[in-house]
């Protein structure tokens, strides 16, 4: 099932202990609907504050009275209004909507602009001077491949290894705003916030494309900027591919997108 | 002094008994600023839910301590996060936000899709069907010059005179959205959620132009669609004259442009 939602009044994706949290909302809407208690798996668990235009989740049902099809139509009625149910199919039992990802894409949503826009607040973050956005993209091309991404790791990160494969990485304007998407297989907590809060930092400092590669290179985490706030990010798309359901386990050839969502 | 809003969480922009209000956020951050308490004119009053990006307001100060251009700058400090004070300047003393506006530009923003939209929905209208903006924009070409629009007046309208002059109507896409945009000197209270509501039940059943002629025509307030929803509606700019400034009450030649935002 491929869901959309407006971040801001979650406590994020993961349900937890305390506070609203997007996996709660969807997990109670289905007890609801179908009278039977479901865990959901999630492509990503996004923070506080971050947005989903193209999030998938994957889970099993008992009760098989609504065609997989119609279920994200049924359980929109049963969601508060900052999440919606986009679209939804069956798959093979072996699919997982996080380990049966092969790429995951972000938007990260840059307003340049000396004052606030309550239009656009919720979904941006402000910065205060216009950036070269051919500059920018000279620091995201040194992202693209693998690379030990240690200096992007947040302090609380436990990941025991820190090599991330960039597919792609680039800036472009949209209207008034700047876009950043980037994608990979996989990405560290709070991996995108920090790219973006370190190349505007660069960007605004004027520091060369060999700088970033230093930095990189040093893998001192200290050097990275500050991270970017969460009600910028969007996790945008997340790619699985068509070869899962045929052939699980294979090398996949066709990738296939689910979430994509034109601007 | 140019404002912007976000209005899903107001009782509309002025002041009532009851209830939040843009006109009295504003007044309760000027009164925090300088300290006396200050009244506001403004070129339009927004209903509630009705969001806008330039809005122009016009006060007199007693206090003169901070210059009139960073007046905006320093009230922000004292306002909701979703309301913002965009830019202002001195005028002359006989200046009224409301009455010296010779143009008001409406935008109304449609989003065609079958499931809701957790991060458009605050500032579209969700519509089910795709409509053709080629036929829409044949509607529009009706409204276009001096017409008695009493089909698109409340039944709460308290206007004795119906007739309205309507400078340019027109629908663009704008990525996944339609945008209407209209500007007159002045509009009925509802008149732009009318004609939008209507406009576009015309065009989903096959009506012509000449349809939509006879309509305006007959008077008959019954025979107008519903009402489109506030959250679509945007106040997006007032047009005053330079020519205020030098010789108020003159024909004015050169028309300026206040709250033109970019999109």
């Amino acid at each position: 099932m491929k869901i959309a939602y407006d971040g801001t009044d979650f406590s994020g994706y993961q349900v937890q202990p305390a506070g609203r949290t997007v996996q709660g909302e969807i997990e109670k809407g289905l007890w609801r609907l179908f009278d039977e208690p479901v865990r959901v798996a999630s492509a990503g668990r996004t923070d506080a504050g971050v947005h989903a235009r193209g999030q998938c989740i994957s889970f099993s049902l008992q009760n098989q009275s609504i065609p997989a099809e119609k279920v994200a139509i049924a359980l929109n009625t049963r969601l508060p209004r900052d999440i919606s149910a986009r679209d939804s199919e069956d798959m093979p039992a072996d699919f997982h909507a996080r380990y049966s990802a092969v790429q995951r894409v972000y938007r990260y949503y840059l307003y340049p602009s000396l004052t606030r826009d309550p239009l656009r607040d919720r979904y941006v973050w402000r910065i205060r001077q216009t950036p070269s956005i051919a500059q920018l993209n000279r620091y995201a091309s040194c992202l693209v491949g693998e690379h030990d991404f240690t200096i992007f790791a947040s302090a609380r990160d436990r990941s025991d290894r820190r090599v991330r494969t960039i597919d792609h990485a680039v800036f472009f304007p949209e209207g008034a705003r700047i876009v950043f998407e980037i994608a990979a297989r996989s990405f560290m907590w709070h991996m995108v916030r920090s790219i973006v809060g370190t190349l505007v930092a660069l960007e605004k400092n004027g520091a060369s494309q060999a700088e970033l590669q230093a930095m990189i290179a040093s893998g001192d985490r200290s050097l990275a900027g500050e991270t970017a706030p969460a009600q910028g990010l969007v996790f945008h798309r997340v790619v699985y591919h068509t070869d899962d359901r045929l052939a699980p386990g294979r090398v996949p050839s066709v990738a296939r997108t689910a979430g994509g969502v034109t601007e």
